[in-house]
This record gives structure tokens, sequence and C-alpha cells, in this order.
């Protein structure tokens, strides 16, 4: 993907280049599996992120879809419907589980760095030609049912995972655009400041 | 620093080099300051970081100790006492809020994204030979107060900010020692499930 691709972020300031060029997709290429050797690196990836405490909060439980369609339907269906619609084409789906119980700090903390972990495995799979897309869009009960997730850790993100494909392949035209615009973000004027809130950096 | 460095990540699968190289030092070099060049290019990583329907539920309140010394003295007084013997000789602390108001989804959620936002932040600042380190322990309230954060907000990290330093100058003998320690995490096989919660992937 060059820096004429529309969704390459068109930064104010210089950025590293799997920065700029991570995006995250829902056409995902149903043809091209991903092989456990490169989800191993996904993970390791996610490994090695910091968090508090070094408690890393975060779990993962991933499954393939051609080798376990069942359990892929499962949690396939604890998606809300639209994204059921462009994720079954998807070879993986990941779900994300944070553990709440830990002994520092506010539980969200535990949140903050499971979404760490999964930043960091993102820009792994940006590194190696894949792509992740996240969602919160799901019912936890049902996801917490698939995969056998314990009481003591909560669902947060189901992820979608392989190579991107082709737009025009979505159900929803809706997404068959959004797929094609140019990713939008706040101006740094909005979230950074100086000192102070509110005051310009 | 090269892959002999005690820091880097001793990895089991491979990974990018900015993952493998990136740690969080107590020691920075009080003397090497940061300019508001760089920190716009970092708070630029973090500006693309993905987030749920796209909220960047994420700001930060960005302190220079030279120029701002009294706000750097204020936002440095939140800090519990262990982490303020370190980070007072960091040249940048800057405070992480999280919108907690959103309006999809769990507010934890919010933090989610602001990890995933803090976290194309550090990598950033690894690719520019910068380091960072994330403080939980501080007086949330004393640091609202410190960077006037609205109520709509929750405090939920401070960042060091710097060139990494001498361990040696660092005034808790535990932390000398812990800055030349190999790094840690849990094997894959605690984290990363096949199908199922428990089951190796």
């Amino acid at each position: 993907m060059g820096s004429d691709h529309p969704k390459t972020a068109r930064t104010d300031h210089d950025v590293i280049d799997l920065i700029a060029r991570r995006w995250s997709p829902r056409a995902f290429d149903s043809t091209k599996d991903v092989t456990r050797a490169e989800l191993l690196r996904l993970f390791e990836a996610a490994r090695w992120a910091p968090s508090g405490q070094n408690e890393q909060p975060w779990r993962f439980v991933v499954i393939l879809r051609r080798e376990s369609p069942a359990a892929f339907e499962a949690l396939l269906g604890a998606l809300l419907p639209k994204n059921r619609s462009w994720a079954e084409a998807a070879p993986v789906l990941a779900l994300v589980a944070v553990d709440e119980t830990r002994k520092y700090g506010p539980s969200a903390g535990a949140w903050y760095d499971a979404g760490q972990a999964v930043a960091f495995l993102t820009l792994q799979a940006t590194a190696m030609g894949l792509s992740v897309r996240q969602m919160e869009g799901f019912v936890a009960a049902a996801a917490r049912d698939a995969c056998h997730v314990p009481a003591s850790f909560t669902p947060a993100v189901i992820m979608a995972i392989g190579y991107a494909g082709d737009p025009d392949a979505l159900p929803h035209e809706s997404h068959r655009v959004a797929e094609r615009q140019p990713r939008t973000r706040r101006p740094l004027s909005e979230f950074v400041f100086d000192t102070e809130w509110g005051k310009t950096f």
C-alpha cells in the first residue's frame, strides 16, 4: 500500500510508516488464510506491550475459521448483525478478555493495558501485510459462552484478523463506501493541551 | 540500542524491531530536552490509533519542565513519592485523560482506546530514540487539579517522556537494579487460547 492509498493517514506531523498505513478494513480476503506461525508473531507483539505492575491483564481466544468452523460460528453469532455480515469472511476471529481483578489501580486500567497490547498486535500485523478490525458491537454474554471465559475475566473486544479483501464484496452499501473514504481524526488542538486543559500546545 | 541490550525483548517469535526494543526506563537524561516538534510527532502518532466509533476518547495535558517549572512541579506533586523521585528528572510530564461519557459501549472501552493511543505514541517515541514511562501511581484528584481536568474526563495515566539516562543517577537502589534487569513476560501459553479458554494454541 503506497502513500496514495485513500486510507493512508494525512498527517500534520511526520509519523512512522506503520502508523500512517494502519487502518481497519471490513473487507477481508476469505480465500487467504492466516497461518498459526503468523498469529504467534501477532500475539508475541502483544506480549511485549507495557502494563501496570507488569500484570499483563489481557487474554486472547483465537479461532481459525477453516480449522474450527463450529467454534467460529459460535463467536460470530455473538456479534451484532451488521458486524456479522462482513466478519464472516475473515479467516480468524479472536476475543480479547480483560482481567478486572487486578490488585493495583482501577479495574479500567486493565482495559487500558489490554488496549496497549492490541495496539502492538495491530502494528505487528500491519508490518506483516495483515489487517485487524476490532469490534465492540457484540453481546458479551454470548461471547463469554462461546469462548468459555471464566467469571474473573471480561470480554472486551472481538478482532477480525486476515488479509484485506475487495471492498465490492461487502454486503452493505454503507460499508463499501466507508472502505474507500479517507480516514479522519480530530485536530491535535482538540486533544493536546499545554500545561492546562484547553490551552493550545 | 542493539539486540544485546539487557532490555531488548527475548522473544519466542519474531516481532518488529520497535516492539522488541521498546521499554520503560525510570532514568531520564535531565539535561536533554524534548522539543515541541518532537512532541507533536508523538501526539500525531496517538491521533491515528483506532477507537470505537472513531470517538478518540483521549486527551493529553503536556508540561515541559524547563518552560513551565511551576506547572511541572504541580503535576509532579500528584505522583506517589517513589515515582516522584525519578520522574522529576524527566524533561516532560503528560497527563492522559479519558472521556468516560462516550455514547457507545462500556466506559472502560474509553480506557482501552486511550491505551491504544498511548501505545502508538510509545512506539513512535522508540522510533525517535525517545523513551516513555507510564505511571498509574498518582493521586487522581491532585492530577485533576494540577491540569484543570473537567469533570467529564478522568485522569488515567501520567507519562514521563524524554531521553533515557544513566541508571546510576536514580536515587533508589531497587530502581537502579531494575533498570538493568531483563524484561519478563508471561509465556504465550498462559494468555493465548485455541477456540476456548485454557486450550493451548
